[in-house]
């Protein structure tokens, strides 16, 4: 079997066992309450009722009892680090009589009103199941996005070095920027228009409306603080070039990795071929190395995908999806738009390649991107695909797909479009045609400035929100899926990416073409299919003393 | 002389030092006073006075008049440092023109109850020779440590990539994580055991019991806040895999460190040996290098353990050391046990070595590890023990020693399995069978889980203590002698690394061998004799441009 | 053109358009506020008036009516991240309904008391200009800064490795360190002894000094709160040993890198030449890689020079230079002696080069110096001249500035005993001739022990201060012209390094010779004429696999 074909499969298992036994399955007893930060368990089943000392931080309990008179009896034990947690924050001489008379272990119970919007049910035999799977797909997150880092460094110093041409370089460069900026343009206004079409804020109640603000207060305030916190888009260009390259390396920086490599590059061009030649050489070793690293954790793609998709699918409430079922649905079609109009026509007028092939061709990297929600987890294995399956030179895929990785983000711009007129619309607020215009432009200027921050996506929406007057509240009202929007987002901006450099590398004139997966396990140094098939071999140093 | 001889006399020199004129001195005058953070020094010796604003945060005075009507009389002074510290937490008018009439180096004078736990006096002659002395310790450990990330990422990626087989390697890995398990567990038992027939908790009198609870109640409420932070263990399993490489080697995660390096080194082994091979050997000169680098610290060995032995010795107090005398003789007579049996069978029938000959030829770790309380600083000295004394090859050491420093704390699993139910007898508590073997089996959990956190020992004992229900606070009571039986432990740690890495040696066919000194002496690239002799040459590197 | 006559323009042209064009610009109008922290707004013209919540955090504004009774008229508009900043501190339900009704970019208007020392006023124009061009000076800077680390490293191991004797590394490691001290001992008593007979205190009014008082009362207190926390000198010896010498690298401790990159050096000349050799020749390739980065980034010097010297003078006010106009000259004139008579001497006598044409062969560092007020952001620069005009080798160049950029702050020294002695002389205290010892010994002790802290001139002067006893308010009254000083100061110290440079390799027999630029533009590989000219080529790695 394919490698694509069993990453595949482990998405269809890891969704569908999401859907049969995940926390919020339909099929297994909804025994457990979630309590949220606002939730209050009490010692008896009133609201006078003093709170239970011992259920702070509590996250999760076993549901006893439901609604005996408006209050959940529940059921929760603490164990060591949980005392100790306690520990540290007793006052009073009770709850440290309390805290000394309770073993760990020991079952406990309190009492939580049952129509609160901070609690909620859950299987608790799903989440046991999801506890115990989660960190297949976080380990195999961890080993790809292990290689990231030196992978974008290595490959981009060789690929800068062999191209020798900095105009060359210059105008890819240009190029490369132009086509991210328009094409978020018309991602956005894609998004605006159709939101004010089929306008999804009309479709939601009252009801869902109250719960959800409710339900993701938290998270939304804890969004705008992040936002106030932002730094200017000045400062944010200025940092671009480190002023120490090992710590941008250190912390991963994106941006200045790029820079650095880049300047490096081309300092090597400039040198002797004596002098650059065995560092180029040996950097495209390590290079190499890290590609293998890269094929080492693919192996591990179709159970880290099921895990991946088992979480989410499994913890991704019902009546969250039904309640913004018509927003998702906007969103989704006009990432789908965005992505066979705009891509559609990138790839094949400008790269003249047939769409439907090219997408076939970088599907090991979508399914990873869909899986992940992250496109610079996903980078390493984009690169392959573009590289291997369609014949991009290293040259132009390790400058565009890293720098697209990072300040390309046409699937977050659409949705923050989407997002933004959808909440004015529920608060009932009219956007002139002035204000959906400062929108496309905030949330581009937003999408280049907030580029490389983690969470970009939301914060540049509370800005976007704040420009045009609606209130950042609003945020609760989009968090419950956006996790799983993510999901759609992060492909199309993968797609987008590698749109723009099998563009780039039609316009720097190379012979771009489709290899097949047969192809492919002929030549074992193409592709994902046999390059772990040869035979590890010991590598051992001659002794020079 | 030897190297091993010459650090045996620094020890000598260093505890014989302690003892005569380090702080605790019999001999010298008792003539300073130190103060723990609970100390109130009051500006008339009478219990209403006013605390003095002028000796807030000082931390030892001088010792002017003991005792005047149940007040010491103390002076100190302030420089300009001390200056600017007051000046920041004055609040009042009053506070800031005492502050303004205080020159710096001006004599201050205070009371203090004399019979507070919060005071304890000293020898301000051999406080002072422990400052003019405790930097050459700190600096020969600096100076040691300085090596250790860079040579086991080195050493490993080129052990493994030498190796050339990853069953090899993964059968090498399931086999010293088993060895490292069964031995913390037989540990755990042998220190539960011996406790509950010394019983030291009954050798402890009650004036003993409130003197060391209020002495060390800082230390203990420390700990356990450090203890409710730590991790779970499934998040410590998955940070294993780097996010970042480079930021693992920053930051010195060694278990992220030993991941990468062994992933780096599989990756290598895959490779056209063309590719793979020039990285390797560079790795290894810089390997090199860095074995040069132990070698020139070692000269400084002896100078610095009886720096370090001197300040140990000298500050650790004698009426500590009566009260917990038994309870330190558990511990020591346990780690001996565990030492001679546990390892010597390991030696002995695992990898077939006379166990005196093994400790021979590893006693230069030993004496470092006992004098650093480090066993990740020991670390590149133990490395060369077993390679250039027991002919173990690299690909071993490198990949057992690292792994064994970080993960393998049987010393320390000892002593939380003692001191568990020591703090238990004082407090009479009666621990049940299962009690105990909860105590064995979070003890085992958390020296795996706690791998790698610094401080862990105690964090754990907070845990193991939290889990059969003793008090946290009895932790004050053994931390007066914590520094002390840390050498013990830390020392039974480096032999048990040892002896693993033996064990695994001879599991892989490797050829052990004893070396002699005179052998080493003969041959300069072997062992700590006559490497350093070689004479430096200057290294030039072509003009190529 | 030369590079230096471009990099002289630029300067000048920044410094006119400083005058002409800059927020302080007498021919502008002056029709902005400045607003400081404690500068209040009110709703309405009266000192009853609410504070304006809109105009927290406000930093300027725009006047519309000077001196209404008493009071400014403001006005100000807030964009999307003021508003999202002023949600989170939004405490009242008034304050809440204020910001939903304000708009982003809607006129806000305020009133300010017009004698306040908490508000300056400029030319809002000419902060446009600043803001507009800021950014290039800022990039310059990042660029040469980005080169510093890994230029430090790989040229230092390269030097000692070529050395190959380490018993002159110690020597001439003893004799930079000696000379260092001596000639910031005389720095030191060269400001003291001017200070006291210029007497520059005597030439501040009474009113001058309330208003700096005032208005650097923030900047003062920070600084003091910072010298608390500096670490104990001994902490700072035993710190320049690295722990973890990737961790140094990324975090940019120089003193740290220098340490590793010596012992690294040295443990390569112990090696067989087969293992050192190619580990020295890819440091060195790397070297020159970064060496020609330097050459890339100076490319750009004159603009961004020209931005620097226009912010730093556009924004200077001219009332703080008058007041302190006597004090600047006598800090000017110190560096000037120093600079003429005590390297002259070294340079004269020591190095037994021409003075003048020792200056003229450094001339593109010290303009550097001036322009960034950086001597670490110099170093680059500084090596290639005294390498490339005066002939020293890597070998002294390499140890002797890195070591001169962070430990030897001549000027800053000299700069520390003028402002502690024109301090006390504005606070009317008599210095002994004992105190104005102390203020030598302290400074020339702190100089050493804050080597390598950010901001250290400041902080150490704190600690000057407090050891005589003079007020540490006192920071305020020099801090207005701090940073026109710090460029006369970074010049002399790096000034001083390039002195000890060359009397350094004078004694270790080096033939030093002058190189003009004629030369220069014939050999490509020296200066900085011609060195870029070489067409870049690309470097093409073989394909091994």
């Amino acid at each position: 079997m394919q490698l694509y074909t069993k990453i595949l499969l482990g998405m269809g298992i890891g969704v569908a066992l999401g859907f049969l036994i995940g926390p919020n399955s339909a099929i297994l007893p909804q025994d457990g309450v979630q309590l949220s930060k606002k939730a209050v368990v009490r010692v008896e089943a009133s609201e006078s009722a003093t709170p239970a000392f011992l259920a702070r931080g509590l996250k999760r309990a076993k549901l006893v009892q439901e609604s005996a008179s408006g209050f959940h009896q529940i059921e929760w034990s603490l164990q060591a680090p949980d005392l100790l947690r306690l520990q540290k924050s007793a006052k009073t001489d009770a709850q440290k009589t309390l805290l000394k008379q309770t073993k760990p272990g020991a079952q406990l119970t309190g009492y939580v009103a049952a129509n609160s919007a901070a609690i909620k049910t859950y299987a608790r035999i799903g989440q046991s199941a999801v506890d115990a799977t989660e960190w297949l797909g976080r380990l195999f997150l961890a080993l790809i996005k292990m290689v990231v880092v030196p992978l974008v460094f290595f490959s981009l110093v060789v690929g800068v070095a062999s191209l020798g041409d900095f105009r060359r370089l210059g105008r890819m460069g240009g190029r490369t920027i132009g086509l991210f900026m328009v094409t978020t343009v018309v991602a956005l206004v894609i998004g605006v228009g159709l939101t004010n079409i089929i306008e999804p804020g009309n479709f939601i109640s009252l009801d869902d409306k109250a719960s959800l603000l409710a339900s993701y207060e938290d998270g939304a305030s804890k969004t705008v603080s992040n936002a106030a916190q932002a730094p200017s888009m000045v400062d944010q260009i200025i940092a671009i070039v480190p002023s120490n390259p090992i710590k941008s390396l250190a912390t991963g920086n994106m941006l200045q990795i790029i820079f650095f490599a880049l300047m490096l590059g081309i300092a090597l061009t400039m040198l002797s071929e004596e002098r650059s030649k065995p560092v180029v050489q040996i950097l495209d070793n390590l290079n190499e190395a890290m590609v293998m690293l890269v094929h080492i954790a693919m192996k591990l793609a179709p159970i880290g995908v099921a895990a991946l998709l088992f979480k989410v699918v499994g913890t991704t409430g019902l009546s969250v999806l039904l309640a913004l079922g018509v927003y998702g649905f906007v969103v989704v079609l006009g990432l789908l738009l965005h992505l066979s109009l705009t891509y559609g026509l990138i790839v094949k007028l400008g790269a003249r390649l047939p769409f439907l092939g090219f997408l076939n061709a970088i599907k090991p990297a979508l399914l990873l991107a869909f899986s992940t929600s992250s496109s610079s987890a996903t980078l390493p294995v984009t690169k392959e695909c573009v590289e291997d399956n369609l014949n991009v030179s290293n040259q132009v895929s390790s400058f565009v797909l890293p720098l697209g990785a990072t300040v390309n983000m046409d699937g977050t711009a659409l949705y923050q479009g989407v997002a933004a007129i959808f909440i004015a619309q529920i608060y009932g607020l009219d956007l002139t045609i002035a204000d959906q215009a400062t929108i496309v432009t905030s949330a581009t200027l937003a999408s280049v400035g907030a580029a490389g921050v983690p969470g970009a996506g939301m914060i540049t929406l509370a800005m976007v929100l704040t420009a045009v007057g609606v209130p950042t509240e609003g945020l609760a009202l989009v968090l419950g899926v956006d996790r799983l929007l993510d999901m759609f987002r992060t492909t199309t901006n993968v797609v987008g990416d590698s749109a723009a450099t099998v563009f780039m590398a039609r316009l720097e004139g190379e012979n771009l073409q489709f290899f097949s997966s047969t192809e492919d396990a002929r030549n074992p140094k193409k592709g994902f299919e046999g390059r772990l098939e040869a035979s590890p071999h010991s590598v051992v140093p001659e002794q020079q003393d």
